[in-house]
C-alpha cells in the first residue's frame, strides 16, 4: 500500500524530506508557494552530499491544499512557525478523519494550536537536526546531519508514527521515535535558546566565536531552559548542558538559522523558540530573566527591521 | 586670581566645558589630538541653542601633557573611558602637587584607578547632562541641557570644587555640588545600562521606541543597577525607576550615546557603564542577570565589529 502524504511548505527542510518519502516509493504530493512552476515543470532537485543527487517528481504540485485530489494519510506540515501564519489554515482543506497531522519544526509548546484545530486527528510533532538550504528555486542542498525525532502529542507513539520512521530510515537517515516528543523540543532549545538569538544580536557571530567568549552566559541560559523545561513536566537529563557545550566545540563554526534568517531579513522564529519558552517560564514560575533579556532584545531588533506592522503582530 | 585649566580630551565635552571656563576669565589651555592644527589657528567655535556663539581661544593649544607651560591648579579629563586607555598617562605629566585632578566622565566606580595613580592630589568627580556634539573639526555645537554634577571622591566638597561649580554656574549652567557623587554616578547608570545597550543591540532603535515596546525590561535593569548601587553603600531614592521612566517618556526621541559611537564605530564605553557595574553585583552578590545578558551581549557585538585584537583588551 502506498501512503499518500501532502507535504505543506516545500522549502529546504519540506523539499528534502518529502524527497526522501518519494523515493522510498510514497506517493508525495507538494504544495508550495514561491518556486511553484520551476517545481511544476521540473521537480526538485535534491543535492545530498551524503545521500548522493536525485530528483523528486511529485505526484501534484500544488499551490495551495485545497486543491489537492484524494485522501492523504499524513499532511505533513514544514513551514516556519511565525506569528502571522495560520498553521491550521494552511493545512485545513487537505485533511479528512484519517489524516495523521505532522510537522517538522522548531520551537517549544507549538503542538497545542493544532491539536485544538483538529481535535479528532492523530497529531505527530517532530523535529529535524539537519542542515540544508534551497540555494535557487527548485534545487535543495543537503549540506550534513538530517536525523528526525517523532513523536504523537501530547505524548506516544502510534503505529502510523512508527511507519513513518520507518519509511525515514529506509531513506537513510536516523530517524527516532519518541514517547515524549515535548521533552525533545526542550532538549532542543536547550541548544536554540543561546545560539540563535547570540548568533543575531552579536552582529553575526558563528557557534565558536560564541562559545569562546561568552561560555557563561551560553550555560545560564541553558540552565534557565532546563528550570523551564523541567517546571512544565518535562525535566531533562542532568548532563544536558554539559554534553550541548562540549558537542558544540567539537562542531565546525556554524551559522544558526536564526542568522540566516536575519541575513537574508526574513522573519525570525523568535516566538516559537524564544517567546514560547519565555512564556512557560513565566506561567510555571521559573525564573529566566537572561531569556526574557534576550526576547525583549529580539523584539527590539525585529522592530528596527521590519518596522511597527511586524513588531504588532506579536 | 585667573585659575589655570588644562582640558585634557577637547573633544565635544572638553571643548564645551573648557570654552565655558575661559568665558568666565580663566586661563584655560587644552591637550587635543584630531583636529590639533585646526585648533591652534582658529580656536574652537561654539554654537549653543541656549548660550549662544562664541570662539574660544585656549592660552596653550597642545598636542600632549607633557607640553604644559606652568603649573595649572585644575586638570580636567574629558576623554571617553575605554579599556586602552590609560587615563593617568595623559595627564601625569600636567600635575603638581597642587593641582586637583578633575574629571567629566560617564561610568560608575571609575575612580580608583585615578585616585591610586595620584593619592595625594585632590580628586574631583564629574558627571555631565549634555547634548553636545562635534560635527566638524574645531566646531561644537551644544543642543541641549548641559546641567554637571562635581563632588570629592571619595567623598565631600572641597573649596576647589566649589570655586569651580561658581565659575560654571557663572558661565550660565547649572552645577551642583555633591557630598556623594558615587551615588550621583549610580543615578545616572539608572538610565544609561538600559538605555544605551538597548539601542545599540536592538540596531539603532531611540529611546522612545525603546521604553514604548519594553517598558518591562527597561524596568527590570534599572532595578538591577539600584540593588547594585545599594549593596555598594549608595542606596537610591525609593521613586528612582518611576522617575526615570516618566522623565524619559517625556524626552523627544534621543539616540543614545553609545549609538552615536556605534554608528561612527567608534569603540563604545561598554565597560565604564555596563561592566563596571556588573563587576560590582558580582562583587556584592547583587544578583543581575539582565545587567550580565546586556553585557555579554555588548562584548559579542565588539568583537562582531572590532575583531579579536579589540576584545582581547578587555
Amino acid at each position: 500500500m502506498k501512503e499518500k502524504i501532502l507535504i505543506v511548505g516545500s522549502g529546504a527542510i519540506g523539499g528534502f524530506y518529502g524527497a526522501l518519502l518519494a523515493k522510498q516509493g510514497a506517493e508525495v504530493s507538494v504544495v508550495c508557494r514561491s518556486d511553484f512552476q520551476q517545481v511544476q515543470r521540473h521537480g526538485l532537485k535534491i543535492e545530498s552530499h551524503s545521500l548522493g543527487n536525485w530528483t523528486f517528481e511529485p505526484a501534484q504540485v500544488l499551490q495551495q491544499a485545497a486543491d489537492y485530489q484524494g485522501s492523504a494519510d499524513y499532511v505533513i506540515l514544514c513551514t516556519k512557525v511565525l506569528p502571522g501564519l495560520q498553521r491550521a489554515d494552511l493545512i485545513r482543506a487537505a485533511v479528512d478523519n484519517k489524516t495523521a497531522i505532522v510537522f517538522i519544526q522548531n520551537g517549544v509548546e507549538i503542538e497545542q494550536e493544532l491539536l485544538d484545530a483538529f481535535p479528532d486527528n492523530e497529531i505527530i510533532s517532530g523535529l529535524a537536526f539537519i542542515c540544508c538550504n534551497r540555494n535557487q528555486p527548485g534545487r535543495i542542498c543537503h549540506l550534513a546531519y538530517g536525523h528526525l525525532a517523532l513523536g504523537n502529542y501530547p505524548q506516544g507513539i502510534s503505529s502510523k508514527t512508527r511507519r513513518l520512521c520507518t519509511l525515514f530510515e529506509q531513506g537513510g537517515i536516523t530517524c527516532r521515535a519518541t514517547q515524549d516528543i515535548a521533552t525533545a523540543r526542550w532538549q532542543k532549545c536547550v541548544w536554540n535558546a543561546p545560539f540563535n538569538p547570540l548568533s543575531v544580536l552579536s552582529g553575526g557571530l558563528l557557534t565558536a566565536d560564541i562559545l569562546s567568549h561568552q561560555e557563561s552566559l551560553v550555560r545560564s541560559i541553558m540552565q534557565e531552559v532546563c528550570a523551564i523545561a523541567a517546571a512544565t513536566g518535562h525535566p531533562l537529563p542532568e548532563d544536558i548542558v554539559e554534553k550541548n557545550i562540549a558537542s558544540t566545540l567539537a562542531m565546525p563554526p556554524y551559522k544558526t538559522s536564526m542568522l540566516l534568517d536575519f541575513e537574508a531579513r526574513r522573519p525570525m522564529e523568535t516566538e516559537a523558540i524564544l517567546g514560547n519558552a519565555v512564556r512557560a517560564g513565566q506561567r510555571t514560575g521559573a525564573a529566566c530573566p537572561c531569556l526574557e533579556t534576550l526576547y525583549g532584545l529580539m523584539q527590539l531588533r525585529e522592530l528596527q527591521m521590519f518596522g511597527q506592522r511586524a513588531a504588532a503582530k506579536r
